[in-house]
């Protein structure tokens, strides 16, 4: 693959992811949406789908990394870190893009949202869990992930042991392949995989699982003219992006180790 | 395939569409079905499902369009538009038999909602949210969409953005399944993509992310005998028309620009 | 294939069927059940994955069939009828054997359920619904389907026009699959199918689409000694098994008219 | 497979299994967690992917078992018992691991519920449900199964009909593989048929359907250091063990009778 196809591809692919994984969130969380209040499956769900759709459509240019984890882990797999930087440029650029679009998309309901009365009380008070101060706003949420708890360990943890999941999956896929790539089977069961994670492991943090998934959107809220939209918690921000890297170190490590 | 293949795979593709879109929108909303309130969920796999069925049944006649949109992607992409107008005429014609069988299918729940007091109350003071004016009523929502916020400019963006994304997804299937076409397992990934753009781009219009889907069914509403059914919402109709339309060109020219 | 594999493979494969689409209503709906109060998408993802995985284990045996209305559709399709008996005989003992083993695993829930005094008065009076004397009783809905509303015209057609989406999707399989019969992929897409036609035309009936999943259950209600478990809703009986054979025959012609 | 490739997978494919298992069972109960409360359907959903990720990276190493009764229903199908007691030991140590790395994941949702003043008169009164005694407590829950109506015959009855579904599903798939062993789409298959088992059969006992399953997080509950977590429950212990061995016979069996 040449660097401009990667760049395209993946720049292409991370914007879909967030147009559709921000989608979902937004989808479900302000006024106004029909989609308002579906629940945490239908997060899940269309979380899945979202790398479905992206990475069906980037993997003839770049592969579908469209994660920063995952490019980390196939670099170690294979000992070549030659075009992390040009995948690394593409998710960060993709996952703002996506951001934006999804802004335009929801444009109405942020709005409606943003000005509602209860919003603007909640956004003062926090809401009613009785650790107001641990929670992200509901809206930064529709951007980026916040745990319930913070906890820097735990949530540290929690990012990559999930990472960490999603890494060696995506690793040992391979091996099932006999070499021939991603094949649209592998990219069906992938999101599947990635529903699962946000299921079983998404309860603690939102299951960032991927920097650029994270921080692009973060960026887009600090810089979007939405009013009450409160603060962009970057505090927190690293978590998300330490976490995820570490995780797919610790699942390179293990693929190199047990099935190489 | 011939101009007979076409028409008739065309018809009966889409009128499986509309008819299981239809109903699985029927069955959660209107009074007296098994599925009542079963949730946003349900509709986006219902409407999955129903791209699924439609598709699987009239790819080996049609190459199963079942969307003007659709159709006009692989016309920019191959450069060939010598079956657009065969294809439009099959997918209208369908789309409006498609509304027909899911008007009989659901019958008695339709008499039943449009005579149920709460109905009639609701169908004159427009629902509890703070925008009645701007929703359609629940039993032209069993037919066509309609947008939580009235904005005609969000409107379109969010139908182009959502059949954008649609149509990429269906041009760049090609390059992964060896120009082998619309195989078995491509029209299951084509189904999750249509939920995950439901889940995710669905909440602001409803996703009609189709013309017919939505004009067929609307002519259908106006000329049924229904009591107390309300208007037809012409106003809005042309944004599922155009939007979906403009989206296709979007996608088919970034497919040639990016990927072919 | 022999005639006594027929037999074999469609009483083990039919009995999977209402052991497994029984279980998930008795879940669903029985008191004491973890899955209590699930919801329309859990009993419709709960009867597709019943064919996944009656269909799976069968299909080496018998081709999986599992449903007169299938069987017939089939040798419309095929113009040949030698085997149907067999299949028939098979499907309807599956489907009682598959009744009482359901009955086996929710023992317990069905006492519980049977013995609580808010069933016992809910079985006198009706439940809240405006036309009690339309519905089955909820116990009786775990082994057959009944109609929201009891309307022998509508019935019928919903049940035809269900059982004919189903048989006309399994019929036309065969013309992507090459003639290699029911692949391990053409298992799964069904049984997506028959969670799609659940969620769209589900609603009014409860979609039997196959004579024997409603009457061998039913048999077995009858003959099970439950007490307050109401009665078997005779009257009814014969819509869902009328209904999916005109089904059955309506998908066969419209497959030997345009797609043979 | 040698035999140390045979306990590396077993164990790292039966801890992705009971950490995503256990974890989507701690992100639906335990307080503070996103996914609280998201109905049995997530919990399904988590259980079949949580198999589809660990199979998927276990296959290439052991052929992912991952369950004893898997195993045992192989070794009788294949007559052949000699890596038996290799793959029972990767499983459980497996399972354990699995369950600390869960409990890590959610470390403050368990601080936060554990010290909930509801969750501790809840400890003490039981739920409201007329069965308290009945009922394991909602923390093991997240751990082991345990039954909704305590019944040795029906408890024992249910998980032996659940496994032996489970069991005869993977016995036949190789009939449709050719013998090429556990495919990628095999891997997707099982995953859904795990959904159904849990879907129709899991509400009166939780669906152990696999001895490690149950065993290994029953044990690590017992071990950890978790206030007011109540006992094991001891007494229920060997019914998810003896029952899925018991299924996993009699698919054996039933598999050699029918199929083979």
């Amino acid at each position: 693959m040449s660097s401009s196809d990667i760049f395209i591809g993946e720049t292409i692919g991370t914007a879909l992811l967030t147009l559709l994984g921000g989608g979902v969130c937004a989808a479900v969380t302000l006024k106004s949406s029909k989609a308002r209040n579906a629940g945490w499956l239908a997060i899940t769900f269309g979380w899945g789908f979202a790398v479905l759709i992206a990475a069906y459509v980037s993997a003839p240019l770049s592969g579908a990394h469209l994660n920063p984890a995952v490019t980390v882990g196939l670099a170690i797999k294979n000992g070549d870190w030659s075009d992390v930087p040009v995948y690394f440029a593409g998710q960060l650029l993709g996952a703002m893009l996506g951001a934006v679009l999804m802004w335009v998309t929801y444009y109405g309901q942020f709005a409606a949202h943003l000005s509602d009365p209860e919003h603007i009380r909640d956004a003062k008070l926090g809401p009613e869990d009785p650790h107001p101060h641990d929670q992200a706003g509901p809206v930064l949420g529709v951007f980026s992930t916040g745990p319930e708890i913070r906890n820097i360990v735990q949530n540290l943890a929690t990012e990559i042991i999930g990472t960490a999941v999603l890494v060696l999956a995506i690793l040992t896929q391979g091996l099932q392949d006999d070499g021939k790539g991603l094949g649209v089977i592998g990219v069906l069961i992938t999101s599947f995989v990635v529903v699962g994670i946000g299921l079983s492991l998404g309860g603690p943090t939102g299951y960032a699982i991927n920097p650029v998934r994270d921080l692009g959107p973060r960026i887009v809220h600090s810089l979007l003219p939405l009013p009450n939209k409160g603060g962009s918690d970057w505090g927190y921000s690293w978590i998300p992006v330490v976490g995820p890297l570490a995780g797919a170190a610790l699942a390179g490590g293990l693929y190199n180790l047990a099935f190489a």
